[in-house]
């Protein structure tokens, strides 16, 4: 099978509406295929389209998953009748409790712990398959701070393909087996995973990589386009309307860049109304090169050492930071951070008033909306949206000390009314 | 608002198409209210209906959640508009490559995983709880395995109900801190979960639980209904259509009861053909009452003392057992039971072939499964769907022996292959 779909690469690539790799610093265009740098200026590339009519009926008429946009994504047509994870059309929930506690007038969590394997990962992953069965590679593999790992190792397993992914060697217990379950090689890396990325990168250019697809390197302009759903999700659960403000986490910075680029097209393509929108970014104070620098109104990022209980957002350089700037900038938006103690409440916040049970990036973006609300520096009268796009329970660490059980008793109502009734 | 929910209780009371509660061993009628015995003969309560006209294109076109279904369950029409958990419409996963390797022709796994609180049981408590509105109560109670003390304090958190749940003191740690992070009481008991469930019993009977629901206890029969959800989405999932074979967990049985209930309301109602379907019940051999009758050609079911790493069917004394036994008999299906190490084989089986990360009931459905084929007995030519009720993050230690890094290496090319790729 491996060697029918090398000869056939030719004439079976099909990425339905993508039409060229261009970059996005000089605006060169390239074929289709598993690059990520522009040799011209060695800036990013990403996926240009030429997309066809879309319509929302055809839209919504789809599969109640990603899938259903599958027109203004660099996927093939068919990819609903193909083995992958199917993520995404995770709920929007209105969260009228958590709004009145930050006295706030209308607020959404988009909640992307719904996805298969509990974070936003299995949105991104699900485009770098499609990508990888085009190129004809083998192996799925990713450098990862947890989420990613899970996501990709599940993928493939589903898919059929390979799998050897890369993660710090010190990461929660929870991602460490569920990137291990599903049967893939999963290798811990002594360093951070600015370290098991550069890593990564050797490897690429390695003959032990070849026809390898790491979904964010080599796959990395598939792969993000993926957090475009997050974006058409929201304006469709909405009814085809924008949010004026939307709070997203930042790691990369990446999934920021493409949720604008999201609200950008469908505006273009005339499924929503235009008009302005805020977007604002989110980073634990223990990670917070790119709020740092939006503070000190620089336009370049100082890589940092991390330190936070939200490992997820750990990324001490983020490759797509100076974007994330640029849009927080245009948008009227802003970039803000929050403590591991902000984040732990944060999170207990929207368990209480929603029940929700976040993962420290959810804890992150709930944060820092407070903090922007008690700062006045976000307006409680526009209707807002706030990402949650992990799950609790691959975080229990961080909230195990506040969620113990109120008593524990012998089985009569005496023992109930003195240790807790009472 | 407790006052006015009171004040008006009997003109708000709006159970849609419930009509009555009635026996199901002596056929007596009582009105919808919080009782569970028959006064009669003490059988069990379930809801009866006066279904009006139920159409394929409503239910299409209601919300990708169970109140699609609100017509045929006991809640009001506005349901959806609710603050509740909106669960349900969990994925239908077409397991080819599992299907493979066990040697059968067609199967899917109904993966309720993906619900809000990643278990089925946010199906039940979200019937519960508009039961609990109708009924005035103020605190949502539970006896627990662990997974439906984190639905309902979730779900209270989310509706503004207070909650106070009780588990055996002895639950996965993921369990416990789910339960707790929502913000209402957790009590564990020193005990089995059966002592947990009679101490609710007394409880009830109490004035300390004046006005609480107990989601499983006095609101029993509205719960249960949920479980007939699966049956309406496992359906309408396969293109309106009855599976030929179904491999269902047993705790309770009331699961598996109502899954039954679920088709035969689905033909009488014309929204699928009538056909035969064979109900196959999955326990674990260390909590295997049911098995072990029908393997005896028993009717009485025999209490056992629980000790498997199934926890959450960790049920001795199964109060829909002997029902079980007549619907696997009548349907020509089967009980059986898999060993602590079948369950967890069967976890990763399902995880490497499909990417779906079971909690230990999942690998008792899919242990079973394997074996019921293995032995014959399952016709591997039929369509047939197999359980996962919940997630594979809140039983890790089952698998966590077996997924471990297959390495930790320094960043370089020269660790890893030595380490891996060698």
């Amino acid at each position: 099978m491996a060697l029918a779909s090398t000869e056939t690469t030719a004439t079976t690539i099909d990425f339905g509406p993508a039409a060229a790799l261009s970059c996005r610093e000089c605006g060169a265009r390239y074929e289709l295929g598993p690059s990520f740098a522009c040799i011209e200026c060695f800036g990013p590339l990403e996926i240009a389209y030429d997309f066809g009519a879309v319509s929302r009926e055809q839209i919504s008429a789809g599969p109640t998953n990603i899938w259903r946009y599958r027109s203004l994504l660099p996927v093939p047509a068919d990819v609903a009748d193909k083995p992958n994870m199917a993520p995404g059309w995770t709920k929007l929930v209105r969260a009228d409790r958590l709004a009145r506690e930050l006295g706030i007038r209308s607020l959404h969590v988009k909640d992307d712990s719904g996805n298969p394997t509990h974070s936003f990962k299995d949105r991104v992953v699900a485009i770098a398959v499609e990508a990888a069965r085009n190129f004809g590679f083998h192996t799925l593999s990713c450098s990862s701070t947890g989420n990613l790992a899970g996501a990709v190792t599940a993928a493939a397993a589903r898919a059929g393909l390979d799998a050897c992914v890369f993660i710090p060697a010190d990461l929660e217990q929870a991602k460490i087996v569920m990137a291990s379950v599903y049967g893939g090689k999963l290798v811990g890396i002594e360093g951070s995973y600015d370290e098991v990325n550069r890593f990564c990168s050797e490897l690429i250019g390695d003959p032990l990589g070849d026809r390898w697809g790491f979904v964010n390197v080599n796959l990395r302009p598939y792969y993000a386009e993926g957090s475009k759903t997050l974006a058409y999700e929201i304006a469709e659960q909405l009814g085809w309307r924008l949010p004026d403000q939307i709070v997203i986490p930042v790691a990369s910075g990446s999934q920021l860049t493409k949720i604008d680029k999201g609200f950008g097209e469908l505006i273009k393509l005339g499924l929503v109304e235009e008009k302005p929108y805020r977007i604002f970014g989110a980073q634990a104070a223990g990670c917070s090169p790119v709020s740092t620098a939006y503070r000190a109104g620089r336009d370049v990022i100082q890589p940092v050492k991390p330190d936070t209980i939200a490992k997820s957002l750990a990324i001490g350089n983020p490759a797509d930071g100076p974007y994330v700037l640029d849009i927080a900038r245009r948008t009227g938006g802003a970039v803000e951070d929050v403590t591991d103690e902000e984040i732990v409440d944060a999170i207990r916040l929207l368990a209480r008033t929603e029940g929700i049970f976040a993962e420290t990036a959810g804890g992150v973006t709930v944060g820092v909306l407070r903090k922007l609300v008690a700062e006045g520096r976000l307006d409680p009268d526009a209707e807002t949206v706030v990402l949650n796009t992990g799950d609790g329970l691959k975080t229990l660490d961080a909230v195990a000390g506040h969620a113990r059980p109120t008593a524990v008793i012998r089985p009569s109502l005496d023992a109930f009314r003195a240790a807790v009734a009472g």
